[in-house]
Formats: C-alpha cells, sequence, structure tokens
C-alpha cells in the first residue's frame, strides 16, 4: 500500500472540497442570517488540513487498483468527516455524531437526516447541506463511470467499454477526459431543472437545494414537509422527471444529446427501468386510487412520484406513503432494494444487475433441460461473461448478507422488526426516508448514536458498490 | 415428455401410498374412535386410481432426467391431493382446500397447520396427520442424495461423490440401493427416537406420532401445546437430539454407523451445522435469561431447542419464542432461512449453500485484491467447480426472488407486512410456525382460501429445491 500516495491524492479532494465552502458562504453573505464565521472558520481548517497532506506526500505517483480503493472509501470518509465541520460550528451546534451522520448522508447521496425543523436553519447551513449531495453525486458518477469498472468491482467491468471519452490505456487521463463529458451533462440538467423549479414559482434558493437533492437523488429538502410543502403538480412532475433522469446512466444522456436519438430505447437497462417503473406506477394508481379516495390523475401523479423517487434512490415524497396499503408499501420497499441504472447518481443493486440476474436464471432453467446446450446471456445484443455474471450474482449476495447482518445489528439498537429492516434498506441503498419508525413524516434523530454510526457506515458502503469497503477490511489488502 | 412412463410411477407411488393407509386403519381399529369407513374408503379410491394409472401405462421405460423431474413434482402433488382424502371424509370434515394444505404440509415435511383443535381429532387421522410427515421425510432423502443430484438441481451435483452405495450408471439401480441404505438409517433412528420418547412418559401413540414430526423435520404434534404439553426437560432434550440428527446429512450417519468415527468431524457441513447452532443457543441463552427471567439451565435449554427446531425446518417449539426480544426472533428468522443439510430431511437453503457462498465471496475479494491469482473454493479438502458455485448462487438468487414475490402475493391476501413475510418464509423453507399471526402459539387456519393454495405450492416448491418446480413452467420443458 503506498500510502503517501493515497494521503496526497486525499489532501487534494479535501482542499476542493474547502474550496466548494466559498458556495455556502456566498449564500450566508447574501442573507445575512448568520453562519458566516463558523463557515469561514471551516474553510480554514479544511484547506489547511488538506493541504498540509498534500504538501508532505510525493506527488504525480502512478496509483495501483489497490490505491484506487484506498482513495475511494477513504475520501468519502474524510469528505464526511471534515465536511460535518460545519454543522458542529453553526448555530445548529449538532453533536459531531449528528453532523458526521448527516454530512455523510448528504455525500453519498443519501439523504437520511437527524433534523427535527430544517427551516429553523440558517440559509447557508441548509445550501451547505444539499450541495453535499450534489458533490457527492459529481463524486459517484466519476466513481461508476469511470474508476469502479477499472476496478473490476461487482460486474461493473461490464460498463467499461459503454462510457464516453478517447480510449488510453492510462488511467488518469482517461478519468479526466470522462468526468468532464459526464459533469458537462450533468451541470446541463442540473441548471435546466433549477430553472424549470424557479419558473414554478420556487425561489432561486429552493430551486437550487432541490434541484441538487434532485440530480444527486439524495432527497435533502429545505421544507419540513419536504415536496408536499409546495402543494404544486408542476413541481411534482418536473422533479420526477429529473429524478428519472438522474436515476438513468449518464452516459446514455451524453449520447443522446450527441443526436444519437435510439440511445435510449437501444438500451436494455433502460427499457427495463422506465418498464418498472410504468408498471409498478400503474399497479399503485389503481390501489391508491380505491384505498385512498384520491382521484386517478393524482393518484397516477402520487404513485409516479413516490415510484421514481424511491427507485432513483432519492427519498422524496409528495404524499405519506405509510398510509397506502400493505401491497403498495412491500412494492415500494422492493423498489429500494433495486435502486437506479448504473452509471447513473442512484443507489440500490442497480437495475441492470436484476436485469441480468433474471437472464442468468432464465438460462439456467435452459440449461435443466438441455443439459448440453451452450447457453449465453446477452446484454444489448453482446454476450456478457460467466465472470461478469459470478460477480453480479456475489455482489447480490453481498448485498443481502450486508442486509440481513446490518438489520440484526439494528434490533440490538432497540429497534423495532420492520424499523430494523427499513432503516438497513434506506442507508445501504442511499434512499432516505423507509417505512417504521423512519417513514417519510419521520426522521433518524430517534436512533441511538452507535446506531448512527452504524447507518453511516453503511451508506458509505451502499454508495461504493460494497466491495470497494469491504476489501479495506480484507487482511491481504494491506500486505505489500 | 415420455406422459405414460411419468404416469406409471405415480400409479405405483399412488399404491404405495394407499396401502400406507393400512397404519391409520389399524390405529382406528385399536382406538376405536371412528373414521374406519372414510379410511377405507380412502384406502380404495386411492389404489384403484393408482391401479388405473399403473396398468394402463407401459412398464419399465427407461426414464429421462425430464421425466425424472415430472414424477419428483407430479408425485408430491398427487401425494398431497390423495392424501388429503380421509381429511376431508372424515369426521374431522375440513374443506378439500384446508385438507390438501394439511396433507401438503405432511407430505412436505412443512408442518403448518389449519386445525385449530388437533385434541379433538380420532387418533386414526391424527396418526395419518403425523404418518404423512414421516413418507414425506423419506421421499426427501431419496430425492435430496440419490435424485436430484443426477438431474444437477442448484449445485446438488456436489454431493454426488458423497452417498453410499454402489456406483452404477443406470439410474434405477443405483437409487434403489441408495435408498435402502438410507431408509435404513432413518427406520433405526426412529426406532431409537419413539422408545426413548416412550420412557419419558409418552403413550407409544405420543410417541410414534412425535417421532414422525421429529425426524422427517416435519413439526405436526397430537397435542394443541405442542411439546409445551409435556412440560418435560427429557422429551424436549431428546427431540432436539433427533430433530438435530434429521437436520444432518444422512449419508454422514450411515458412515458413522459404518464405524467410520471421524465422519461428523471431518464433514465441513456438519462442523458449520453445529457452529451456527450452538453459538445462536448461547446468544439466546443468554439474551433470554436476562429479558425473560428463565434460569441459566433452562435458558439453554429452550434457545437450543427453538434454534434446533427452526434451523432444522422442524417448527416444534417449547417456548412462545414471540415473547422474546427482537434481536432473539430476527435471529430466529434467519435460522430459518438457512435450514439444515444438504442430504437432511430439513428445508431452506441448506447449510452447504451457505457456507460455500461464504467461501466463495472469501475468495472474490482476494481476487479484487490479487486480479491474477487462481484462488480456487474448497469444501472437504476437494475443489469446487465454478459450474457448481454458480448453480448455487443462482439457487440463492431463486429462493430470495421466490420469497420476495410471494411475500408481495400474500400482502394482497390482506395479511399484514410481517405475516406475509413469515408465511412465506415458513412454507418456503418447510418449517411450519413463524412469527406474525402464524406464531408458535397460532396457526394457518385465518388465511384465506387463494392463499392456502399458493402457500401449498410454496410448501412444494420449497421441498424440491424450487427448480424441481419451477422448470415445469418452462415452455422449454413441454417441447419433444
Amino acid at each position: 500500500m503506498d500510502f503517501k500516495a493515497v494521503l496526497h491524492v486525499l489532501g487534494a479532494m479535501l482542499i476542493f472540497i474547502g474550496g466548494s465552502l466559498t458556495f455556502p458562504i456566498a449564500v450566508s453573505l447574501y442573507y445575512g442570517d448568520g453562519d458566516l464565521y463558523p463557515f469561514v472558520t471551516s474553510l480554514v481548517i479544511i484547506i489547511i488540513s488538506g493541504f498540509a497532506f498534500w504538501w508532505f506526500t510525493p506527488a504525480d505517483r502512478e496509483l495501483r487498483s489497490r490505491e484506487g480503493f484506498a482513495v475511494v472509501s477513504f475520501g468519502w470518509l474524510a469528505l464526511a468527516a471534515f465536511g460535518a465541520l460545519p454543522f458542529v460550528l453553526s448555530s445548529a451546534s449538532l453533536s459531531y455524531t449528528d453532523a458526521f451522520f448527516e454530512t455523510m448522508s448528504g455525500f453519498t447521496t443519501t439523504g437520511a437526516t437527524i433534523l427535527t425543523d430544517v427551516e429553523s436553519l440558517p440559509h447557508g447551513l441548509l445550501f451547505w447541506r444539499s450541495f453535499t449531495h450534489w458533490l457527492g453525486g459529481m463524486g459517484i458518477i466519476l466513481l461508476s463511470l469511470a474508476i469502479l469498472p477499472m476496478l473490476g468491482v461487482g460486474g461493473m467491468q461490464l460498463f467499461k467499454a459503454e462510457v464516453p471519452g478517447p480510449s488510453v490505456d492510462k488511467i488518469q487521463p482517461r478519468i479526466q477526459d470522462t468526468a468532464k463529458i459526464l459533469w458537462g451533462v450533468y451541470v446541463m440538467l442540473s441548471i435546466v431543472e433549477s430553472t424549470l423549479l424557479w419558473f414554478g414559482g420556487m425561489t432561486v434558493f429552493d430551486a437550487l437545494c432541490h434541484t441538487f437533492g434532485t440530480m444527486a437523488t439524495g432527497g435533502f429538502s429545505t421544507k419540513n414537509a419536504g415536496i408536499m410543502h409546495f402543494q404544486s403538480a408542476y413541481i411534482e412532475y418536473v422533479i420526477a422527471f429529473f429524478m428519472l433522469l438522474a436515476g438513468a446512466n449518464f452516459a446514455l444522456h451524453y449520447r443522446f444529446l450527441q443526436r444519437k436519438a435510439t440511445a435510449y430505447q437501444k438500451n436494455t437497462e433502460f427499457r427495463s427501468y422506465i418498464g418498472i417503473i410504468l408498471s409498478v406506477t400503474l399497479f399503485l394508481m389503481v390501489i391508491t386510487h380505491i384505498q385512498n379516495f384520491y382521484d386517478y390523475s393524482e393518484a397516477f401523479r402520487k404513485g409516479l412520484f413516490q415510484v421514481v423517487s424511491l427507485m432513483t434512490t432519492t427519498g422524496f415524497h409528495s404524499a405519506d406513503y405509510e398510509l397506502w396499503s400493505t401491497p403498495a408499501q412491500f412494492l415500494l420497499v422492493m423498489l429500494m432494494f433495486i435502486g437506479g441504472c448504473a452509471g447513473s447518481t442512484g443507489g440500490g443493486i442497480k437495475v441492470v444487475r436484476i436485469v441480468l440476474i433474471f437472464k442468468h436464471l432464465a438460462a439456467q432453467l435452459k440449461r435443466l433441460v438441455h443439459p448440453h446446450a451452450v447457453i449465453p446471456v446477452r446484454l444489448n445484443n453482446k454476450s456478457v461473461s460467466r465472470e461478469a455474471i459470478t460477480d453480479i450474482l456475489g455482489f447480490l449476495l453481498v448485498y443481502m448478507l450486508l442486509f440481513a447482518i446490518s438489520s440484526f445489528v439494528m434490533t440490538l439498537m432497540g429497534l423495532d422488526l420492520i424499523s430494523s429492516v427499513s432503516t438497513v434498506i434506506s442507508t445501504l441503498g442511499n434512499i432516505g426516508p423507509g417505512i417504521g419508525t423512519i417513514g417519510p413524516t419521520e426522521n433518524f434523530a430517534h436512533i441511538p448514536a452507535a446506531g448512527k454510526w452504524f447507518l453511516s457506515f453503511l451508506m458509505l458502503a451502499g454508495r461504493l458498490e460494497i466491495f470497494t469497503v469491504l476489501i479495506i477490511f480484507n487482511r491481504h489488502f494491506w500486505i505489500r
């Protein structure tokens, strides 16, 4: 392990994050509602720490895959650890546990919150809270389309060929080009959404913060009632549409913008994603119309919004879905497992893995009938290697195992059965709310401190496709 | 599909099951408490139907693997369909739905019951009810150690080399020899257990019925309060010990009886099985001691009994574990997923699959660190093929998928979330009781009829390692 090379990169990340505090500082200056001093203090501490790491370590060493894993895992950890400072120093004066949880929730684009009254917070802090989503979303796009495919985590190698940018063998130039292209798409979509939300009657501040929550599939809101606060069908549809885009592969958006009009419809994952969203929405429309007396257009809108929000792992709510019937809630929980598409800012297992698993199972059934036939699994008309399938099956199992073990851990914290399971699905899938005591109208404030640290770990593990984090606990990782 | 050859075998199975009704008839004659006439009628109907199938179909055609699957799936179905007759015709006068559910629960060694007052039933019927367990257990031993390994279901091919008996290539002679050896072990253990239970104060009738429930890991009792009725630590320990044996691989028992003293300790699956049982028992001992005020020896006994009962998928209870704390209940549910060992009468996923999955994941983590290393997965000092691992991963996924989809189906029947999930775990894993509205002191009577049919299907699917049943729904299965 080349610790120094890792620290060098971490230092650079901290300088970047420290610098990004200038945005909430600007917001604080504009609104003049306090917290300027805590932000400036945080900025100074973070940038100095970053410089210290960066300065005393050698520059420009080539990173091997092992250091890649370390940079990613410890990088996100460092962001949460230092990014939590403003929450501790500000007038919100959170405990470090709560501040760390909230910031990890932000950078991992989870959106789980321990704050009970966000509307009482100064604008600068609320802006920083939502901004951590947006920065985390940038990180995830880079990670899932440029870094993890090269490290070969959980079948992500499948997407090596899918990403835009010149094909150069050295890691760094390729990462930089891919990043620039995809971040361009991300920024552009963010500008369009915030403009549309502003047109819809939001203040510029609310429009920006909700855009950050949407495009990163995060889910932090500046209002206690979340999206329900605005009581606007227009806003619900705009946010639903952009959540849908944020939960799809950004490489597809890029291709579409390059006038490849069929990019979406040719992509198996995207078709399945839309298929799942539409069929569950229609089911919810009927069932909530009957049970909750919504008219059909409201039932469709509420259903669509909630399906898109939970499946993309955003976690906004436009209705208290805990009042819906048991089958409706069950389906929403299943969507939380599936998650968004690979290469999106969404979390969860990812649609493409679910698709490949179903294809694999169909092939396995066929093989039982025709033991000697060769039955390949195909995706987007390309044959998928047996190794990739095994990796994906392994990923799914680790996901389910971690889910089961973690739920047990949460029962030890005194939570009831449904809430234990739900807190884990919600944090491991980077969603935010769930069912039980962390439903859409509740929050994570009541979880004991040990539980908050544990759930923070799950957010990180889920966000980094689990293996990236698990590998750190492997003894072989540290040898040599 | 050679339908006639399949029908021929089904006919023979029905004749055998019809003939086995002579045992409850003898019990009825002895106690003289009714139901003689319904049993004789059932016997005549079943044997005549069996003869009709058998007589009009050609004898001794070689079965291909496809017909093997059909015989197994439709065989179990026919047993439940015809074996339900005594429940309908007798003084219990169940609806056909209830009778089918109860009989399927018997033959699949599940032990889920729709009967609310078993003590009011005549002895003959109670005997038949428990006897279906024992016959089902015989079928499962044959299936899991002789038939499924040849058909290559869910990694069962791993055990091809493990089973006793001469290695002949033709299916039939090998099956017969293996069956005779293992059934010998099964009968012998049953005799020992019923003798010990009789010594412990049970009547011969109760001793036999509870032995059937134990050795088949079924769980039907002749008492409304189950094992709690007897209030005897001796009986609890005897039953726990034989459940433990019934949940282990019968090929191991055979080898041990052949004076291979190290058979158990050399077997990785058995060691893991014991390891899981002991560690969960110790955890439960401490937690129930603290929470439920048991003294340590009672806490150990209650814990051990419940762990063994649920993990082996028997489903007896010696305490109302729904009064235990949430972490305790959560662990018990996890054990219900794991299930017994391969080659036992236990259901669930099977310990060996869980063991191999953990080994596979460890290997996958190592491969991420050393991308070019060859890291084989080994079981009992033999390397396991990548195909077997993929089959096992596939099995687990199908298990989880079927679990998720079926839980959704049960929410549609109006059950609450926990009961929906619990009815599915309990039937798919062939356990019997669960948590929620089907807890140890409750039963399945309140489930709507559609739900009872659906759960019957799950019992069958779970018992036959899922693929054996799923394959029937595959279009390719029926072609040619």
